[in-house]
């Protein structure tokens, strides 16, 4: 079975792109990689999205950034695990190479979410929560979070601005990444000021949407001995209703995925020097932690208070801003956090460098936790 | 690299399944698989889907479909590339199993399309082309298939009449198909007499849609040496809007996705016993011959007329009724072709059984021509 290297990376700023359509944010993500790469044909495209269909009134998205790449003739196609789905493609990239049947793939993560009503956007993001069983309620993805959230409050003893270290560090770290939706520290005044979304969430626990596109080119390690490697990959699915869970509080899938990836890579918690995970909510930043081995359950939250998610911290997570800063483009999001994760063990992350980093973890979260892709990186020796 | 065999085959019948939900149409046909095969648990679950975040909304089909069957833990994802999105998913089992690291994979295509209102689900269809160029000028998935068949009568000297071979073989077929939509042999009257829907397809000349849903479970070869084998698979894109071809009548990434396959099989056109091809519209089926190389250009139609598609023919096409009679639920489609095309090579298909076939191909387009998957089956020795 062939390893994998990261050969380039490519993105868009995340922003509300009002005069780029989704192809042209794609293409964009997608030829920065591959002159990153200095690669000008691939075999095959994958891309993650969620909303397209819906929201851009186009499918088909692998037909469509392959033709506008030129790269007539490859394989092509679309990836969807809600706002997992980035990951997911990436998992495919690396499958495609792991076979010995492609040597070169482009794996790229879309959304455009900013050009529809927000109502319809907000309905378009509840489909990746179960249609017959949750969202019927009338209950909105962030309702379920808030859900969450408040029950990880009742049962641990912490009120809401505990929360507010994710936020902080995130925002802290978004100011120093080009690529960031917001590119302002905030203060624990502001967050503790912040509008409840759904209570107990705040504005400030939850992430923004965006549009945006994020893209690897991978090759077979043995093909560049010198670029970042993949070294444990694995995807795993929970429950899709959250109330089908034995313990709404533990994220069974991350803890699958986390654990099989450890495997693969033959490390474990300990030897990651920095963590990309999937803060679309801070609730979702202390469960992952937690799941992941990071901390006891109920302890997530106390790593924020503790200073250690911090650039210089234990576990420095959401290096370019996270999801809460950067900003979370669904579709795309899972390969922007490979991106940064890249550019973090390449030493290119500029002023968001975090130093003597060489093991890096990512984890890309469809739904409330239903699909989780966890992926391990090193850098060359 | 490993090689791929086919061990277990479900599918559901094509109909309006108004008592059914998405969710029980995949789950049903997967079972099925499952229950063929006699295994219990996969390792992946690679579902192939169109609409379901528009019509059902519901997106992340892999986790529900893999929750709905038990199967936590594993990795599920969907795939979409319009109506080829079941074979693409079949691509990425396939893929899944060569990378080693996949040892029991379960592939479904899934499409419920009737239970919204016909304009919507229309609309929904139309965005299997490009929307900013194709769609914006009004022109239907059915318009743009129209415009290219005027095209080919116009060049070649056809009428609409010739194609009726097409409709008459694909509904004698489905007649013997318990799982066909279509269920009623038709005449030449019939054909000739068909209203017409976009000039000059008429209704026999164009699939219907259905829900439905199929699945295989597919294992390495050397695990099943008795099961019928993938001997070849490849995927290729092609423009993504019809008027950016060179030649609006040549589908060259069916050329290319079927000269790939055929290079893997180490088989020609010759050897292909039967092709259950994409005949959402007899100007495809036609096109299809033509692009693989059954006919010169401009004669796919003549193997019609000479009768070379029917059972007793030189090369049967749509044995169990094709995309016109078994019906067309977009997604799933890719799966039904290889479903039949399994259970033909078993000796399993009932009625509609050919005789002396070892080899069979299909494929499986998404939009017009933009996304072509194709597959060589093997019978086991």
């Amino acid at each position: 079975m062939h390893q994998t290297a990261i050969l380039g990376v490519g993105q868009t700023p995340v922003r509300e792109h009002w005069d780029l359509s989704i192809r042209d944010l794609a293409v964009n993500a997608a030829r920065a990689a591959m002159e990153d790469a200095d690669v000008t044909r691939v075999d095959a495209i994958y891309v993650g999205n969620m909303t397209s269909g819906e929201l851009s009134q186009q499918r088909q998205l692998g037909a469509l950034v392959a033709d506008y790449l030129g790269q007539w003739g490859v394989e092509a196609v679309k990836m969807e695990a809600a706002c997992g789905s980035a990951a997911s493609a990436m998992r495919m990239g690396l499958l495609a190479i792991a076979s010995g049947e492609m040597d070169a793939v482009l794996v790229v993560g879309v959304e455009k979410l900013t050009e529809s009503l927000g109502a319809k956007t907000t309905a378009a993001l509840a489909t990746a929560a179960d249609a017959d069983y949750e969202v019927v309620q009338g209950v909105s993805f962030v309702g379920l979070n808030a859900l969450v959230m408040q029950r990880y409050m009742y049962e641990y003893g912490y009120t809401r601005y505990d929360f507010a270290p994710f936020a902080l560090n995130a925002h802290a770290n978004g100011a120093k990444n080009p690529n960031a939706l917001f590119r302002a520290p905030i203060s624990q005044k502001t967050f503790d000021r912040g509008r409840i979304v759904a209570d107990p969430i705040s504005l400030f626990d939850a992430s923004p949407i965006g549009d945006g596109a994020a893209a690897l080119l991978l090759v077979p390690a043995e093909k560049a001995p010198a670029a970042v490697r993949v070294i444990g990959s694995a995807s795993a699915i929970d429950t899709l209703a959250i109330h089908d869970r034995e313990d709404p509080l533990w994220l069974k899938a991350a803890e699958q995925s986390a654990q099989r990836a450890y495997q693969q890579a033959g490390v474990g918690p300990e030897e990651i020097d920095f963590f990309e995970l999937h803060d679309a909510f801070s609730i979702m930043a202390a469960l992952s932690l937690e799941a992941c081995g990071f901390a006891e359950p109920g302890q997530g939250v106390r790593m924020g208070l503790n200073g250690d998610i911090l650039p210089t911290g234990r576990l420095p997570i959401a290096t370019m801003g996270g999801l809460k800063a950067r900003g979370h483009p669904v579709g795309a999001t899972g390969l922007y956090q490979l991106a940064e994760a890249t550019l973090q063990l390449r030493g290119d992350a500029g002023e968001a460098q975090i130093e003597d980093v060489k093991v890096a973890m990512t984890q890309n979260i469809g739904g409330s936790g239903a699909t989780v892709v966890t992926h391990i990186l090193e850098k060359s020796e």
